[in-house]
């Protein structure tokens, strides 16, 4: 006869370096799915709307945008990575590989390649993981490498402070072929006519107009993900420590800007574009609250050639959240995210001549 | 090197009588999609909710319920032709046509028909377009005409003041064939007993008693839709100038009162309907926000033959939607919402004998 | 001429004993609803996630959580047993059948057992019904009975104040074989390695850690159910009355807790669960509002031989749900729901070995 507590979660003494954690449940994209986080991105992209779009292409059905992909993957590992962590600081070359479609089953797995005590504090630490979904057929989806900070429970446990060189992340977008059979232009009517890779220049900045209010329904959100950390849906908890919890508010997930940034520059970069290819780095810079309106911009950092594809380009580009914050009764611009963004885009002169 | 903000949307003296918008994107109805707007109606009619009915009609499947065919298609167009609107003045001439159906995709045009600027604000004027949305087969599925008050950007710009006549609407709504075999006296007890063709007489008004509260959920639903009319999901713009945007609060976008209201009524008019059939005419006359309970009314005008059909008939409806809003410490009923109705009602006769 | 307000429902006096209602409309489970109600429930049992493990075992893919099937049964009888209720008192003998999949479609009859006035209040009293869903094969998937309080309208009318035996629930959990075949140690990573049958110990409480608050979302959930009890989602009538209504505000209906806490627990005691059997008795024993956060625990009473089963044990539970109220300044842990609960719990030596 006893109560049980089973505290879920590692801390940061149970990270060993080149441990590799297969992550639980798995996620089958259902239809359900992939429209809550689709529509919620606000994309304008037609691969992730219209199927007959989508399947002109050679697709095979709808496409799952990047924002979803990366959520499915990311929430399967948050009992095991990050249940405990203080803050996630940095997401660092992220790929895309196979296209998820609705059906698609998701599982995860991560390999620890570093753990880094805090010099200055000692209840806490950096793990740094790379983490890899596949699809029902083994086939990458994503691969990426996430620093997070995590606490420690047991002060006076050993930590096993190392690092290991991050395995290569053997993995490529897949992109349907060029096929001229297909008469591409016939749609041309459905994507901005101005988003072609012949309209990017490096250097510009392009605001993006639209801005989205995130209410309560990011709770409902996270949870959809099986995302467990209670920091973004356990209110009590928050109420019991507020100070620890930036002011006693339920944080926004991360996921939810992240891919609603993604859709807010969809009509302005990426509404042409086969796919989002890699992000090098990215960064959540500030907090989301309930109440706060996501807004979003894309500098256009570079534009250069798609390896072996004519119809493509490759545009680089770094992706702004911001929301604005009343400061002495003024709005203050507040950047909440930032992510370095390569998009493989179609050329004008392949698909709409 | 610039700072690159493209506006969205048309403003007035964009629009030239006779161009045809194809609209962007297009949508796939997913069963995500359609599970958000068939319940949030709450229909009661079994062709939306239960597949196993909708068969033995001679359906292909659970049928898209009026209120999500008219979002579907209307949203498609917001980003053309009122994404810079002050007000949608009134819906004409809807009617509707093929099924709708899960996994169909859905695509819109609109012709402009008229422009009118305003004589007393030279910031404005009437756009009037006939917008229509048609399948992946190229089937019509909705046709109407909307006339919406447009702001101007360029107060100095010529307006192509001119109307057209409209196009005639080629459209009618598709209706199984009556199968006596079909044993559909065997589902009589899964609608109401009382709403058969015979039950109504002209000059009776029913108050629908159920109600239901708008919540912040308005956002997301819009947002799902498509609809990218900001004074629906940007608190913050509405922030910056809250006496332009009544009050500055987010005003719901017409489409959710639109559907909530066939839903409300449905248990009193329309469980046993096979379609509604045409809307000769329908107006938002008054704002709705988050927080309000939205309740219906139907005022029975007609009633009549359905046109080479003895198995139907042709009710004639005004379905009115309202709220109560406190003043002076009392409630007062608001009308929110007017729509003429003509609805394909199955008799007794033929469905339950 | 007329105006006509048709209320909906019956009251205590319209219940005969012995008289069987075949509900209205009927629900096929859309991938929307499942998504919506099994994410809901933040449930980890792969079989409701999953649908490569779920195969794995024999199903015929995702496997509806036990939480949506109540609830899309319980919900098809709202209309005519309590849409007129104050309050739900019991649910009794609470039995699964056969497995309940996407684009099933449930329908649910309920018979009438007993109707007992209050002895104190004359305007109420208490109906006791049995109700089963079945699904398009006529499998029985749920069968139940109900106590539930119902207001009387007109107090002078006459009672059919009688008790009659319940009919036998004739019902069978269906469990796919067990078959080593099928390789399930490959999959086991997908499951918590401490919930299988041999890890429960009678007299043992389990805190379940993990706490989510509840939103202004429980009225989409309800709605998105077919329940049209207007406590859940009319405010205005409750502004009308709030001394009626619990201190003035919507009241979530029960069966969001009863999802969630099911799915609370779930990664302690039923993530390696092939199903819930049996609710011997239930009842929620407090209100939910929005802006509660909602927590379980369980208490494991019995470990016991699964019929005809060597690969599994029956868990017998019970389940309950809390919130905390702050009172005088202090936080108080009130119980709101509590289940009786009997699980099918794969034994380790089978599946993990």
């Amino acid at each position: 006869m006893a109560v049980i507590v089973k505290h879920k979660g590692n801390y940061l003494e149970h990270f060993r370096v080149g441990h590799t954690f297969r992550h639980k449940v798995g996620k089958t994209i259902t239809e359900g799915l992939f429209n809550a986080f689709t529509e919620y991105s606000m994309t304008t992209n037609p691969l992730h709307k219209n199927v007959e779009y989508a399947r002109r292409y050679g697709y095979a059905g709808l496409v799952a945008p990047p924002g979803l992909v990366m959520n499915v993957v990311f929430s399967q590992t948050v009992e095991d990575i990050s249940e405990n962590a203080r803050a996630n600081l940095e997401y660092v070359d992220m790929r895309f590989g196979a296209p998820v479609y609705i059906g698609d089953t998701i599982e995860a797995t991560s390999v620890v390649v570093g753990v880094t005590p805090s010099k200055r504090d000692n209840d806490r630490g950096v793990v740094h993981v790379q983490t890899t979904g596949r699809n029902q057929h083994g086939e990458v989806v994503l691969t990426y490498e996430r620093k997070v900070q995590v606490w420690k429970r047991d002060l006076g446990a050993s930590i096993d402070a190392r690092t290991e060189a991050v395995p290569p992340a053997d993995v490529t977008l897949w992109i349907p072929p060029y096929d001229a059979g297909r008469r591409y232009p016939e749609t041309a009517h459905l994507t901005s006519p101005d988003t072609y890779f012949e309209d990017f220049s490096a250097g510009d900045t392009l605001e993006h107009t639209r801005g989205r209010m995130v209410t309560t329904e990011h709770i409902g959100l996270t949870c959809m993900l099986d995302n467990t950390s209670q920091v973004h849906c356990n209110q009590y908890m928050i109420d019991q420590n507020p100070d620890r919890y930036l002011g006693g508010q339920l944080i926004v997930y991360g996921g939810i800007p992240f891919n609603l940034c993604l859709g807010l520059s969809s009509p302005d970069v990426a509404d042409n574009a086969l796919g989002d290819v890699r992000y090098p780095t990215g960064r959540h810079t500030a907090p989301v609250f309930a109440g706060d309106t996501v807004f979003a911009s894309t500098e256009i950092r570079g534009c250069g050639e798609y390896p072996g594809r004519d119809d493509l380009g490759l545009v680089e580009t770094t992706l702004h959240g911001h929301k604005f914050v009343k400061k002495d009764g003024a709005w203050q611009k507040v950047e909440v995210f930032r992510l370095e963004r390569e998009i493989a885009v179609r050329r004008r002169s392949h698909y709409a001549g």
